[in-house]
């Protein structure tokens, strides 16, 4: 079938590849003219499908791909279908489908996981929207997902999608923080003499098998004890959204929040509390740690 | 090869049946009459087996273990080979490394991971004790780890290889809580029409792609909603003495940690703490929950 | 000063008393015809007072609160200022200010700690609005926190009053939850005969000497096991709040979110995560806890 | 009543001085011969004492306390009481009660609290040991601690009153954790103009009222963005020590661990964990926070 791509960058750009292999039609645009783009403009795309149209946009959240859902509202006909492929916070996805809607546009959202592995091993797509539109985007869908049955979901209406990714991503901060608590703990004991060795045994056999578990296998195999590695990182939204909900729901997320709050540490978040650790210890004992 | 193996219950009775599959020969021995043990006591066990002797000990960790060693201790040879694969805190192997050497007996401890999926996929094997120890025991832990290159180590001395186990033990509860947490989110959401289906989708392409999640799609399958589990979990020790070791290393672990307490909590353990919130918030507020 | 008072309930109606009882003149309105109110409706009570009016909405947060602010919007004069003193989230201050500023009202809020102690001590309030409407209300301010000098602070603009009581109580939170911690842990050791007496002994000469630490020496007092709390309590929604933006502005609250965490699971929050993990340990480990 | 006093360091000394201007007499003995010193050798603080006689050791946990108890129990004789009033760990008052009790000498452990405020404000003070031997020292304990009912307690047998001083610790600890974090969120926050002020006005009304509230306001007052103060707090053990025997009794105490695990981190104690999280990021995301 025949797709029109918006954004080029590492995702999109790999995303189109895979789907082009797999025997489809890519229209693609993107604002940058060196991003081997097939039309100049929204316009041009526009006019460059068929219609029905189905359009994916693979754009940054926020104002990118908000105006962007904007513009197309304007340009396309009712009947056509547009998916947002972004890190869209679910709860923008409403909007985003009332927008369409009004122009009787149809959405899909859909939560992307893959990363630089994507392009080799596909991607899991987490969609939400109707099924109808689900099953219309469905081909692309299957070019995109890895081989097998798993990979692919229709979570359930608007929003449901994004919804689905951002728990993956709390989980996967969870299972990371944990690797990295037991790695640590590792390579702070004396007895053990090669961490690296340890944690690459577990490999098989192991109740922690994991995707995650081989990834940190081979970055210890390129640097042992990690020493390229900064003990410092960022968070990228997600895990403090699916935090937030949680939070709402009345549902206790520890250790998604514990991983959460490791990074945002990392990043000077817990400095002004230790200031006030500090502060107290001095004026009830003299202690003062020295700086 | 040869070996005895002392403890034939669900862990030793099926591990010995692997070892024989592969090849080896098995003297079974185990207090219990019907346990299909081939001696009736540690002192035929020694005197059926050619010295110099290897006895695998496949017991509870504490009493059980701790004086069969001591039997062993006496009945055995110099140059014998005792190994524990039992789940005896990591603290304790010394001992009775010392114990066992005193005699002349070289010593093994071995954590082993697998429950009911090891007789099928092998058993995850970490060693703690000398090269050439590891080295005698080899054609046993072959047979016992699974197909390819992981699931074996000899992680370091005496010790090793339980602190090892103890980690990769903690490891499992921090991203068996991160799991927990995020189908607990997903289902209180109104979004997500079925947990159970997004969570079997993220077994391919995912970043969260691990042999926990394939369980828990398993179990999700058998019961949809996890109506026949009980909201309780006890723990079985070894994630406290991670957390206790990791305290005093320094380093912090507070996802490995909060699993820990959730399954603490789960058993009434924080209700002396939430009596005095309840106390409180009656003093200053007037507030009192309901029972 | 005249003061008009919208709300007579437990708090409404006890610092209607303390301010009465400091010389100013109340007129005072509810609902509820049993209430002693003064005037049976807000068109009443907007008469009953002198221009320029002062008015302190003490109403249940959310629709109470709404509701009641839009009825004054319409029904009074430019110059007049409205103090919403109930729990209103600080994000829902910024519209009421609003929608009484398109009237020439003025407009402050006030988050005011106290509970059943407030008539007699007095209670501590932080008002976030312009300088100079803080300077009209101060009489009534002053009839209402404590003796002293402490007890009053005007913390920014609007909003800045509601926010400063939410951080109040999640710190609040954070130290009923420390104190229940030990409690608990005296209480669970063999060595403490009476953790009751430990706690009374430590309200002089020690760190941890507060108000909340003589509360439950009080409510020990009166019942030394706590046999008659439940291990329960419910968030009332601040100290979630704080979280979430804490959250937002990367600044890591792990000891606030340990107590919200604690309320949440003792409501049955955690019930799904442990299903999770009770399931899980069925799959690998055949382990099952009983319900 | 006389008492020999081991260790006339800050603590010990300052204890000293205010046994004294309670009347009590004084044999004061330090390793240090500038301590102001009245004997110059155990042997001799032993000969000047009238028997029965009563001792206070008050030197460093471990090998000097240790040391010195060794030496107490060769030198005095059955009857003689010797109290440890350092911060020896609970569980090693055992030890030096049945050293001392070998030779007919009495024993009391007792956890101090009062640093640099004891002189003026007196020491709270958590006995452990048998009635008869607290009665007895009873005039001294009357000297130390604070003016009024509270300050004092006999919590058990030996170990009672560490084992008491420990969890007061941890209630310290969460505390202040409590505190820094909400004086982190309101100086993040664009509403407050003035964190100090806000919390200045908590010292009367509130329900967060404590004496550390009252010293956090004044350590804002010295220095009001707390700019001299390091973003790092060493942890001094009882806080970690009530961690692992609450782990032990199984009980969660999440808020004294976060704020345990808010200092270790400050210690670069999380920094592997963290590296872990950025090579992961780094293999599946291409993500590499910068250092």
């Amino acid at each position: 079938m025949q797709l029109g791509m918006i954004g080029l960058g590492r995702m999109g750009g790999n995303m189109a590849s895979r789907i082009r292999e797999a025997g489809h039609s890519i229209v693609g645009f993107d604002r940058a003219p060196d991003s081997g783009r097939d039309v100049a403009s929204l316009e041009d795309l526009v006019s460059a499908l068929a219609a029905p149209r189905v359009i994916w946009v693979m754009l940054p959240a926020g104002a990118p791909t908000d105006s962007t859902i904007t513009a197309l509202a304007s340009l396309l006909a009712p009947g056509d279908l547009v998916i947002d492929g972004g890190n869209t916070r679910f709860i923008d996805d409403k909007a985003h489908a009332e927008e369409l809607g009004a122009r009787g546009v149809h959405f899909l959202e859909v939560g992307v996981s893959g990363g630089v592995w994507g392009p080799k091993n596909g991607y899991a797509l987490m969609a939400g929207g109707e099924q109808e539109d689900f099953d219309r985007a469905l081909p692309i869908f299957e070019a995109l997902k890895p081989a097998g049955e798993a990979g692919l979901v229709l979570a359930g209406p608007v929003g449901a999608g994004h919804f689905s990714k951002m728990v993956h991503n709390g989980i996967e901060y969870g299972m990371m923080q944990a690797l990295g608590e037991g790695y640590a703990t590792l390579k702070h004991s004396e007895l053990i003499g090669n961490p690296s060795e340890v944690i690459a045994s577990w490999r098989a056999g192991s109740v922690v098998q994991s995707w995650l578990l081989d990834l940190l296998t081979i970055a210890l195999e390129q640097d042992p004890d990690l020493d390229s590695m900064p003990p410092v990182a960022n968070e990228s939204g997600e895990a403090r959204w699916m935090v937030e909900v949680a939070l709402e729901l009345g549902v206790p997320v520890p250790a998604t929040t514990a991983a959460l709050f490791a990074r945002q540490t990392s990043r000077g978040g817990s400095d002004d509390a230790l200031k006030v650790v500090s502060a107290l210890r001095g004026q009830f004992g003299g202690h003062i740690t020295e700086k």
